[in-house]
């Protein structure tokens, strides 16, 4: 004897509307295709062939999420930057060991399936991947109820690229004295996004609307700015054989990053004051009565990537990566040692 | 003035139980790595040099998640099975393609990071990745807490596979008359969950650990039980080039999965009972009052992958299947049309 009648969309899992959000998304994902892209949507795989330009073909791939930053978006209601963010992360991921993006894939997981905000993020998504020149090759959308509140969803990314192995940034080539030049970041990229919300919305006690103090933007716009991605800048630098090391400041700050590319003997010494730290992170700082170290290991502090360069070279890129349309500044140099010191006051 | 004295670990987010996981998954990693991993775990980006053994080279990828399955998994407190569920799903993803795994990586989001969760998860992930062949490249474990329950997390993961250009299983070779294999599911595999959780535990009312009436495990056994992987019986025999086409019944069931990889004007016909659906499906239906249409979309009814082969390679295939280890069916066959119609009685 049946003791329910049920069905699947009684669940809240409706695989009518996940087959016309698909439809949707597949002009989306159609945009990004590149000469190499075999499949289009709807296969299980995404087809990608392998590009015949590069000697002794590595493939560098990375898988990263959003974090926290989602939560700003709901608050804010605004879905179509978190996908940029996703992207833009990943590939400065893999840029900092010399490859370039091939392709993407992303992991979109909610509770009830909203579509105009899953097209949303996926159009986020897409734009990245067309700017970084990455084709958007698949993803998944899944729907789980009970899992994720209302309204809410969880995005993750994954990455492929690829380096010709002679051109692989591995600190080999990173020597002492060297000079460390850091690339402004847009705001808090990816993270840290735990403890700003704490400050911004409980402490001080701010809606998403409101204008964030000491911060010439609304707290969506401040908190909701898009991780920049430094591949247009940096990929023609590292064809060229210019850079030495890339390191990508994301959780952990510089003290976590920056060590991760410098070979065995060799620490880094920041001076402070050689950059300006943005209104935002003083805001944090002041108003979360966040101590300086801590600062330093959660967030940027406004240098969102470090290139490891050779003395003599600075000059030359500092003026090539502003002709790109970075700000950038020398922060310090290669020493003898471990870890990273920071010199010098604010 | 500072209004509080917050830190990172103050809100939730532990970066030194982050590190010490690290470490530890670092081991698990590190058993799967194959003469084509360049990288260590550390390293921004997983570096996978291409083989040299495929003559134009194609990458397969995709990204899948665990769906709800996971929920269980929280209930039984049981968590090295669901990462094996992840990775044999990817893998049979880019099998239907003729692509046999290259790497793997995991996306694993958490509340408040659980190292004994974790790494149960991870050694399922490196375990399943290590049976297919297959190296973990990387990952990301995301602290998020406000996001996720205590004690739970949702999993994506991303695979990419190779195969040679003229080996990609692309539906053309599928013929009318072609022969369907069915090959046995161990369970619901990844789907159906939201569907199969309501029945079991809300109108059944039984818990984990409780004997699931007409199946002869436990729940959590029964709903637990790992995604098959595929990949080991089905890669000797796409080489040889004996199967013209695979479908992964996944989410959609065979309705949903089969028509996708036949080509146009080409239908697929199912004799019920032609395969014995598992009691797993039967207790699942009679008690939801689950109409039989709606069964067959949901859930794979005991048939987890479908291979499209030419009826005179049956009996051959169906052997060498058997020698495997494998328990395979001929289900039905390619009919001019669309769709899937089924014929026959149960």
């Amino acid at each position: 004897m049946a003791e329910a009648r049920l069905s699947y969309r009684a669940t809240g899992v409706d695989l009518d509307a996940a087959e016309q959000a698909k439809e949707r998304l597949a002009e989306l994902v159609a945009a990004t295709r590149d000469r190499w892209t075999l499949s289009d949507l709807g296969s299980f795989g995404g087809l990608y062939r392998l590009p015949d330009d590069a000697s002794e073909p590595v493939l560098v791939s990375s898988a990263d999420g959003v974090g926290t930053k989602l939560k700003v978006a709901f608050l804010a209601g605004r879905h179509d930057t978190v996908g940029r963010d996703l992207v833009n992360h990943c590939v400065n991921d893999i840029l900092v060991q010399g490859a370039r993006p091939l392709f993407f894939l992303d992991y979109l997981a909610t509770g009830a399936l909203d579509e105009a905000v899953v097209i949303d993020v996926v159009r986020g998504v897409a734009a990245a991947c067309r700017d970084n020149g990455c084709a958007l090759l698949g993803g998944e959308t899944a729907q789980m109820p009970d899992f994720y509140a209302p309204g809410e969803y969880d995005l993750a990314g994954f990455i492929v690229g690829l380096v010709s192995r002679g051109r692989l940034l591995d600190g080999s080539a990173v020597a002492e004295g060297d000079a460390l030049i850091g690339l402004a970041s847009s705001g808090l990229h990816t993270n840290g996004y735990t403890l700003a919300r704490r400050i911004v919305f409980d402490v001080m006690g701010l809606e998403a609307g409101d204008s964030l103090p000491g911060v010439d933007a609304s707290v969506a716009d401040a908190l909701l700015a898009v991780h920049r991605s430094y591949a247009a800048s940096l990929l023609p630098l590292l064809s060229a054989g210019r850079i030495h090391a890339l390191a990508h400041v994301t959780g952990g700050g510089i003290p976590g990053n920056l060590p991760r590319v410098l070979p065995d003997g060799l620490g880094a010494c920041i001076r402070r004051g050689s950059w300006p730290v943005p209104p935002l992170f003083t805001t944090l700082a002041a108003r979360g009565g966040v101590e300086e170290a801590e600062m330093d290991r959660v967030f940027n502090m406004g240098v969102g990537m470090i290139a490891v360069v050779s003395p003599s070279e600075v000059e030359g890129l500092l003026g090539d990566l502003a002709r790109a349309g970075e700000t950038a500044w020398t922060i310090g140099s290669v020493v003898a040692g471990a870890g990273v010191e920071y010199v010098g006051g604010p």
